[in-house]
């Protein structure tokens, strides 16, 4: 039976280590200001909830996606979106199509913004919690400060979300 | 044995029973003129490989996406994309957004046009079928002819797809 025992023991701390890599790993992603909120892991393969299109100055191309709790809440209906709603707005610089002339299409990736929900951790922003990245690194905590005013001033009504589902 | 024998043989006639009502269900999916083409099972939850903007008259916001084949292809820069490829392009009504000017965003959904990769099928089209389907309809055969004409003029060299991989 010792002998069983020290191999669990090998065994869970070989796992610990491991989980701990993982973990540490995962926390060298950069975080926002204010808000903590990281890129997630794998968003560029998520389900698309809409594209849309943002007109000069910022003249982009965007898609946003979302995680299955997102995905789930949409086709549902659940509002307010449960913990752990993450949603992702991908966009680009808007070009033309060098190929067929009524096309545009993307250019340059611009920004990732992310929100997520944690009703707890996010309290004081209506359960959001905000994050923008140029490059894989976050803006800075001025233009952080400016995202959920705009949402709650616009969308308090739609749980702060301005995106709906493209059918 | 005997009775093992028969147990498994009413496991296999209910499995050929499961299958064939599926296969049969499939079937059922309406077909595009000219190549058969279908729309493909569970493409509203592939990824995104770019967004596009289509002027007037058509006037859409469009979001391409593809199968696990289709986003390998482009991530690994392979090409001729490999039999199996299936992209799938989303498109809707380009409309300004309600709660927030700069924006515009999809409104009533238009067409899905669909491109199936099957180098033995379609080896008269590049080894591309084409379907273009409205409230999940195939359109009819003459607008299905336009298809690969237009996609061989302009993007042969492309292994005939427009859509590049938005980074």
């Amino acid at each position: 039976m010792k002998r069983i025992h020290l191999i669990l023991l090998a065994l869970a701390t070989g796992l610990t280590a491991i989980l701990t890599g993982i973990a540490i790993g995962h926390d060298k992603r950069p975080a926002a200001p204010i808000y903590g909120v990281k890129l997630p892991d794998g968003y560029r393969n998520w389900p698309v909830i809409a594209p849309a299109q943002e007109a000069a100055p910022l003249n982009e191309l965007r898609v946003v996606v979302g995680n299955p709790k997102a995905m789930r809440a949409y086709r549902d209906n659940i509002r307010p979106f449960p913990d752990g709603t993450v949603l992702v707005k991908l966009a680009w610089k808007h070009t033309q199509s060098p190929d067929f002339a009524p096309a545009s299409i993307p250019g340059a990736a611009t920004t990732v913004q992310v929100m997520v929900k944690d009703s707890k951790r996010y309290a004081a922003t209506g359960g959001w919690g905000y994050g923008r990245f140029i490059d894989g690194q976050p803006v800075d905590e001025a233009q952080h400060r400016t995202c959920h005013a705009c949402h709650a001033a616009r969308v308090k009504d739609r749980d702060y979300v301005f995106t709906r589902y493209a059918p």
